[in-house]
């Protein structure tokens, strides 16, 4: 096994090689760390030479902390991240839907992953299938895609009837919205999870930094 | 309260007032007894003056049991139901749907409570959202119908798409068709009890009886 | 199928049609919205051509914001529901009965969702079966309601015995009421999940919504 | 501490001085025990001078392992309990319920505990709250009862409705009757503990030997 | 069945003749009712003829309502319950065990209960089986006692080994003290409900009040 | 919407286009349906113009009637599919790793859905992270494959690790294979969703055949 | 990182230096493997060096398999292990309790797994809280030890009172023994894991192995 | 058994005699505790002749309080835990190792607890299997160490590669740290618990002083 360059902060240690092993650079999750160990970690792979280097989970007094750093980084505030440098040039495309508005800020952390990782991305909110006309009046825009993120609390059903459309990948996001037996995303977790149709893959509840990065080796995978 | 006509066998009290009290008349739940506690009480039924006398969850030595009492009771293999003597003359109409083949058991015993309770019903199987388009093509059905009854396992997605198509109830019923985080039903069930278009109600798994109850008397409700 | 008309506010799309298409006028879900995009979200129905639009689960600062943009509009806080515009008159007969105090909460939903559907609504709070007797002396409303919407937490035993009192469907609504291992309302759904007595229905813990929908669509069928 | 007398078989070490430390003679679980074990076991207890020994969850093989060794042992079948040596003089009474048919085999547990614990009993059954009117018939049974011991599954609601009408302890059993949602007796099992009616104690699910216990001793001291 | 004297204050129904009818007189939940519904809970027992009116879970507004409006009202504030009126002289005498110092808040509610019913109590803290020693030091309380109440949280182990040594019923309360396995009480509701030794009921997590209401009548029952 | 060519055999109605839809033919899940439904299914896809028709979850009786039906078949007994028609020529290269033997009959699956998709493949078994050095052994295998299936029991560890190595894609199928507290593949299913490493995306347990049908996907995109 | 030996059957991949690596060698687990497939592991770990070769988990055709081929071959029927080759000369001690009968199979597997590990023990069975002067019977055996191993079922009591008695490491094994609440071993997982005196560590449900291989190695600490 | 020293302050009964029974001084657990009540406990201790008496999941009220009372004790924020008198001289080497950055104060735990029993302590934060080269650079100081103690969240893989590469004992700490279906620390411990490399034993979740006991404990084993 070759060598590997760490950055090692004593609380952290940053994988500076993750990019070039990996294709996706380390992100930085900023919930459970101080606004001071977020900023840390965001110079070390800056110093580590990152064009750019980001985080997740940013509330808002780790927001306020890494702009009076960094007076050009940009807060992404519906994704709840922060981007440090530029973003690349994105190729491919990928299409995000949601089941409902609520269902927004992890679409956004999907779009933020996928702006980070170089990758197009189309967004379509609120196509929820108690109004099926409304799923089938974006299958021009799924036909378009490399793959499709479906991003869906409550029944989480959307998936299942986006992926009886499309040969693409369906990359399906549970969230915790919903009440009673929701359960917090498990309701919707299941269901995606045992969805009749194939063609789908699953990730935790509220997950979407883990959507984009998938979406975004599979788009880049299908221009490569 | 007025009085209560009771048939006390020791190990049952059949309540032969609750066709009168509630428009059910008592059904003979066979699982948990013996072939011949189920034709006993089958008996008493007849004895307190039930046109039909009928039992759900029969297994084969229990068929062969009541065969064995009265040649001509007719036993439906499929919703593993038994009847002793004669259906009512069915009024009002049910659709029941089943969104795979493998629904088809618990579907038939809605389809059984429902000839029982003296209602008229038609069944589509096989409507899964996997193939969206086939769940369009019965709309028509829907149209027609007092009351919708969809059966569905593994994900349990139908009843959100075809509550939204409808003015009409849609009575639920998770089967534990599936396997692996289809949880023996559980996912169905949650799918159900949280879909996001409203008009669906839900019962137990696997419960084709209560669904027939059920849908029954809203079918009559329509009629009356 | 036919054309749909919908109104695309970006975060959300409105579905115009529903009323014509399923009977019940699309609603306001406001728990995550903020209080603009709710009042936005109202403003486009009322646009769209509906006599009456109306936000369940509104929390203070929303109920101010639609006070502030419609001074005339009618809040009922024990619901947290707001209606703009003229309510239906009511058709039909609806009995709610509640086995606790705090399950009014619920119940005021059920009722405020009845009464923007067109529906009739009598209301009998705290009928616990701790004291079968209050349980007795509502036989007489039971039987001049077309439906029973029976709210309970804790245990949820009332449904059962209710359902055994009547030939009238019964929708059960479990509550988050109680502690321990009444699990946020797991305990009282599994409970009517399983209820001894057929003819009970079930929606989602703490869903009065969907409760009252559900009542609505049956009584409107037993006076049409 | 005084010392102890324990009857050493190896793979089982019998508490000789139970019945005078606890006032219940040590019990053989056979669950897990092979024939041999368990009549091991019931023969150390008889040597060690108990008037009764006696054993629980006795399976066909392990009956007539017992009834091999000591011919006048008595099997009762329905309990799967087995009995060696005289069962004492019954004082006081002990009411025991059944919900439904299906319990029966854990209300004969029950029984043969007070049997074994020299209490009195007497069973009926089939009392479900779905006609509440059978609950309200063994009213004057309740009140002659030094305690009453409620056998239910499915929905477990019967304990809640008896616990209101009386003064009298009410020791639950919940058991695994039903399917689906009844999931083995989880259901009963919260319904339970959740009751609304207070003076309800549980037991473990299909425990009627417990319950037996517990019944036995609340009814000793009734009598003393 | 007799007559029922019945308070109807429209968001609830006080069931004047509990006392007379279960031998314990109604209490006022007080958690999810507002202060004012409380007070007026407890006048309308008092208006209703009760010598003493009580209730738990009390929080800081609702203990200040009710002593504005009865100035000699009691507050035990670590039981968390108030008392309107005059305290039953106690009879009997009932033991309650902590296993830890964190579970006496849950103790103190089955003290204050024991006391509304007019049962003596005897209370010892910090019996945990982690020093077994001190178990077998509380012996010759427990010889003394009627029946004998156990608080736990965590492992929920002390009943066990409490039952081991006594015939006097054990009453088990778990209680939601622990973190991380404990569950929010349900490890030791486990525990308990599987206890190896007999003699042990259980009630909800954290659920004093009904532990309470259970010695009480178990106590009551002793000394009649 | 274009029309959609169906085959109606009563109890399933097949997808005669899917493949065309959506890149995978319709495959006749055999659990739940008799050797002669999956008989009548496989000839009706046949008829309908597959070139390839095939079922998985073939048990020893359907596999009998298949080949009674078409003496050339295919059985893969070790992944229970049963292929009637000719495999497409395989592209692409997708490599499946085990942890251990006992998770070999899903691999099998993965690798016949694979087969059955044109998709080739590369299979290593027994690489569990226990010995990590197996681990980082077939590194070169990874970096040579268009897309990574790992299949895993018991803790569900792999992917975590495989996904540390690599920029492609890891499709992670936790099996039940394990006991206790892998509570029949649960562990390994919330290990996989909860994966350290971001590029992991999870099906259900068990789930084979969905795990082949992405890979697959993936894998055409990557050769387009 | 040094080459690693490996044995690859193509189903398996052996690591023949893992008791090199980890001071225990590697064994076979049977279940889920053909007796075909355990014989081969068996001689490829004696082909590769090991002067013992063992198995866990073996059933009765498995063992026939083992004894066919190593006609010297022994065979611990209770722990279902078979050992080919040499045992160890043990040093150390571990003593192993049981809390019942029941819960022998798994103690025989700990003490199989610390013979093999050529470790010495002590086994004391039925040694439950509910007769808590047993357990206090065996504290000189607990004070000769190098570290206690606990095995118990149902509530799972035991290693809290054990863990108090002494400074030695409790290895706590939960087993599957018990019904109802007992959840197959969940309920004594969580009562050991949330042990109120501190010295307690858990392995998985029925785990002998695992145990045994913990508590030699830290015997071994103990001599070394 | 001999005499015991209590000191009673109502409220709690500490053991005084816990370190020379078990090695391991009673800890004040100051979770659920008034700061009067850790401070009375404190001095009780040292009243009782302890040279240290310290305090876990102590707040920001109780270190005030305890710091006003002792000025001179030491607390350790990241810990929690305050420590009132002298640590001892440590003796033998135990490594802990994290995951990730946010289990840093599960960790600390663990080393206080190890400081305060007298054992040396080396840690390694940051080592996640998403890395695994992390993992194989700290083996020179897995093999200095007495006993690993690794802590982990998320998807809790980290002990079951550890536990390949050494034949230390590993304690296994899970932490509540992830979202979703980490489920509070629930999908580590499963995983830990099932891990497929032996000499995995595993606490309860966040419980850093549970581990470090053990560790000491198996220390101090290594150096007598």
């Amino acid at each position: 096994m070759s060598a590997h360059r760490t950055a090692d902060l004593g609380f952290a240690r940053l994988d500076l090689d993750r990019a070039r092993r990996t294709g996706t650079p380390e992100v930085v999750y900023a919930a459970g760390k101080t606004p001071e160990q977020t900023v840390a970690c965001l110079e070390a792979l800056r110093d580590g030479g990152s064009a750019l280097a980001w985080a997740t989970r940013v509330d808002d007094a780790t927001a306020t902390a890494i702009q009076a750093r960094w007076p050009d980084a940009v807060i992404d505030p519906e994704a709840r991240c922060a981007f440090v440098g530029d973003l690349p040039a994105p190729v491919g495309s990928v299409l995000v839907l949601t089941a409902g508005t609520s269902d927004g800020a992890v679409a956004a952390e999907v779009a933020a992953t996928l702006a980070a990782g170089g990758v197009g991305c189309r967004r379509v909110d609120d196509v929820g299938v108690a109004g099926v006309h409304r799923v089938l009046a974006v299958a021009p825009d799924i036909a378009e895609a490399d793959v499709v993120v479906v991003v869906a609390g409550m029944d989480g059903a959307l998936p299942s009837v986006v992926a009886g459309l499309t040969d693409r990948l369906v990359v399906a996001v549970p969230t915790s919205v919903g009440y009673g037996a929701a359960f917090e995303g498990q309701a919707a977790l299941l269901t995606m999870l045992t969805a009749c149709a194939p063609g789908v893959l699953v990730v935790n509840i509220d997950n979407g930094f883990g959507a984009g990065v998938a979406a975004a080796r599979i788009a880049r995978t299908a221009v490569r």
